[in-house]
């Protein structure tokens, strides 16, 4: 099938970028001895997955337990788990999960500890831990190394239960400062911290800079998206997904309307307060949408769309547009090679 | 099953309250002789839809092709597509879907019109069209009486083509003045304005102050959300959706982080910067999302939720969140009823 053929709107990705990024962000992390945990919540496709494992990712990450579950029936066996998972039902799914694949978990409360340990108790399992901490987010996590030191003593004590490090989002300067903190607390007590684990796409590139880090956990990286761009961790040539558009009202010499609206983008407003980069109008700006209608303004155009034109639009944050589709279409040219279920999309529990 | 054993985030109906609000709504438009069109784009649920029809609504109206042919396999027999249809391989399924149900269309373009024709043509059929009009939001829609009247010629000229009357969103004074004013100019070619379709659930019970609407488009009065309550169309106890969630940390005394972000509310501030509403703490502010965490301020609560403990929450734009979800659970009391697949979800062509 040519990309011509393919109606709007559609999530396209060019095969031969996101092998790029995905053995880009391998070489980088190889040569610093870093281990990838490529995060999964981007693009939720199985196939895709098992590309970057294939190029040497030690692991996924993935958000929800239900993402976790998907990548396990594709044959994820090694899974991290940078979320606290709280109540029963989650638990026995938990447990169920971690009988057949490498399943390492996250806590920052004793509530959340308490659960694991119980669950993995009851189920004889042994469950991994590793200890949130907040490096400036103002999220979850801990928020003193007297605190990670405490729970992580709390883990420690607990059968059924394996502290193995630390997590944060993002990483850097400050999370450097913490680890080795609770490092010291932790030395009297001869508990070791062997896993820590930084996350995020827009400082990939100085994941190497990080003193503590051992892996590193990125998901925008593959397809690449304006918040990238504007961060300096991709260049324009880099991005490997767009939303294929088309013009379907010209109501006046200044404007067009496009099939693409927040049920297609999303609604991540850039600082400048567009919604997305259309390629073939980089002066055009994507200034408003509603559900089905993406509001360009043209004002700025010496060249302006007709109606039935298509572009390509890249999304402000690839990762919330991509989950509003049930298919990405993957082109290498203008031959479209294979649609891949985003088959992990809607497991939001 | 029970309420309490559903797992989070989840899709919640008060499926009496959804009752109500159809027959309220159903009820004020029979009052004023208005037909009642229901926009399904909130639900995208066939069972809800043919709530709707059973309670005398005329037909429904979707905005997108997909969710035309979802609901026509549900069994729903007259449908409106308020949207232009544009381009071969839609205007194909267009004629497919027209052989078996009761469609009627929409354009504001020439180039629009010209596709229709062709299709009807090929295909042997009649379709019927209206003309959208821009009553002063500034999306799609003919700016002039002129230009509608123009295209009203158009269409009548045209063979395949039945001309039947105007729509536009929203509906207000400045449209009833476009329509009489349409209507002025085409008195004198002997072309007759059938149908005026007005929309929107902020201004649903002003409709009878319009002059000129013959059927109302309404979608979010079904469920109702945080814009409609400042908006005044409802009342806080008519809200018959929300998104269950859970507590998954508390990391400082004055903050809550909750299982449910942008993938589960959608990224629709208020006017006060908030993401949704608390039903069980008013006080507090869901001030951030991230993909999966909402970022609760509870400073200003004076009880504050402990780890594990679910809570309530309206989002902001009950459509876009609606359609994050494969499913909604219908709850009656502390029953789970019944769980409907979101099945027109993801008909984005």
């Amino acid at each position: 099938m040519k990309l011509d053929e393919l109606d709007t709107p559609a999530l396209i990705v060019d095969l031969d970028r996101l092998r790029a990024n995905i053995e880009r962000l391998q070489r980088y992390l190889d040569a610093h001895g870093i281990a990838n945990r490529p995060h999964i919540k981007t693009h939720k496709v199985p196939q895709i997955a098992q590309m970057q494992l294939a190029a040497g990712a030690v692991g996924i990450t993935c958000q929800k337990l239900g993402e976790a579950e998907v990548m396990a029936d594709a044959g994820c066996t090694d899974i991290f788990l940078p979320y606290n998972i709280i109540g029963e039902a989650k638990l026995a799914r938990l447990t169920a999960l971690a009988r057949r694949i490498n399943l390492s978990l996250t806590a920052d409360s004793a509530f959340a500890v308490h659960g694991y340990a119980r669950a993995a108790q009851e189920a004889g399992l042994v469950l991994d831990v590793l200890i949130e901490f907040d490096s400036g987010m103002g999220r979850c996590g801990v928020q003193t190394p007297a605190e990670a030191a405490t729970l992580a003593r709390q883990i420690v004590a607990m059968p059924g239960l394996c502290f193995r490090g630390l997590m944060t989002y993002p990483g850097n300067a400050q999370a450097d400062l913490f680890v080795r903190e609770t490092r010291a607390l932790l030395a009297a007590d001869g508990i070791p911290i062997e896993r820590v684990s930084y996350g995020g796409t827009p400082t990939m590139w100085q994941a190497h800079e990080r003193s503590e880090v051992t892996e590193y956990r990125a998901g925008t990286y593959v397809y690449g998206d304006c918040a990238t761009l504007y961060a300096g961790a991709m260049t324009p040539d880099q991005i490997a997904l767009y939303v294929l558009a088309t013009v379907v009202s010209r109501p006046t010499a200044g404007r067009a309307i496009l099939d693409a609206g927040s049920k297609a983008l999303s609604e991540h407003p850039s600082a400048q307060n567009d919604y997305g980069l259309i390629l073939e109008y980089p002066q055009a700006r994507l200034t408003r949408l509603s559900e089905e209608h993406g509001w360009v303004d043209l004002r700025a155009c010496a060249n302006r769309p007709p109606i039935g034109e298509r572009v390509r639009i890249v999304p402000n944050h690839v990762c919330t547009a991509v989950n509003l589709f049930d298919h990405v279409f993957g082109v290498r040219g203008d031959e479209v090679e294979v649609m891949w279920p985003v088959a992990a999309r809607g497991q939001v529990r």
